[in-house]
């Protein structure tokens, strides 16, 4: 299977067909996987609120940013409710530990790290959810992974224009490619586990 | 001041008039305060999402609980915009941490305890913004807490719907009881500095 697709801005190595055969072998894995990337991706955001309380411009765009993925936390869990699977933990792949692992740990590099990371999570949910869209063969459910796909793009912009705010443009992009290196690489072996991101 | 107004189902004892007192000369400390709750309320929505991944009601219910509190933090912080009062952050007054100290470590106790202390918090919220609307000088902003009232007294509802769901009625009750007792204890003395839960 070949994956033709519009190479995505902060991203430095496309996903391989391999993944994509993966997880349209393995939808219902995928869809609970996706479930606790929303939860997550809201969960980071609200974290992001809490950690930075006096920045006015992070905490007004990243409650937006927690509202949508509530939103889309509970639209993929009326897909597995319709689909008849049960809510459960599902072990993550080693992808959200390893980027982690490059946030370092003093200010202000660890809210510039912690946005860019964010940044290339939500690239590579957009690159992801586009191919799914393009590859599912259920269109109901393709419908519904090109719909998210469009927010996921907002989203990258949203956290880019952040980072952008608080740092010198020279400073993000010199990170930006720095940990874009590390995030494709992660990505370099498949994960055994049909994960959104194995 | 008197303070007259219903006694509110959950709670021994009503605010005192001297809190009346104490939050009408603080507005604007209020506000940032309320911010802070908001933001709060939903992020302990969110854990409780994530430490219970399997209890789709308790999900999905939370869920819609923290979706409605990112929209009061957003609303309290375009308030806060509004008065040209800076977001920061705020020592928060010891009642949280009393009430947290009340939940016991052990399953299914602890899921118990943190819906009951949730729904305590949440029907004190209520009926201290319920104070605040009554007695807030200013017409458009007393509306603001009278329409945020109603959400609370909502989500003390759920919250003990919840409890309810994975509980037998009478070991909830019980429970609630020597809860509520404590809640009630904890704000029996006015904590100095203008809080919400002061
Ligand atoms: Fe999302
Ligand atoms: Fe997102
Ligand atoms: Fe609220
Ligand atoms: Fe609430």
């Amino acid at each position: 299977m070949q994956t033709i697709q519009q190479p995505i801005k902060f991203l430095q190595q496309p996903t391989s067909s391999a993944w994509v055969e993966q997880t349209i072998a393995h939808l219902d894995t995928i869809l609970l996987d996706h479930s606790h990337c929303e939860r997550k991706a809201a969960g980071v955001a609200l974290n992001l609120i809490c950690r930075y309380p006096s920045s006015a411009k992070l905490v007004r765009t990243l409650t937006a940013i927690a509202q949508e993925e509530l939103e889309h936390f509970e639209q993929v869990n009326q897909w597995l409710d319709r689909r008849g699977i049960a809510l459960a933990p599902l072990a993550p792949p080693p992808y959200g530990a390893g980027l982690k692992a490059q946030v370092r740990r003093n200010e202000p590099d660890r809210l510039l790290d912690s946005l860019l990371v964010s940044g290339l999570i939500e690239a590579r949910s957009h690159e992801r959810l586009g191919l799914l869209a393009a590859h599912c063969p259920e269109p109901e459910l393709a419908r519904f992974y090109r719909g998210l796909m469009a927010s996921e793009a907002r989203h990258y912009g949203v956290y880019w224009t952040l980072a952008t705010t608080y740092f010198d443009r020279t400073v993000v992009n010199h990170r930006l490619e720095e940990l874009a290196n590390v995030e494709s690489e992660l990505l370099s072996t498949l994960h055994p586990e049909p994960r959104i991101h194995s």
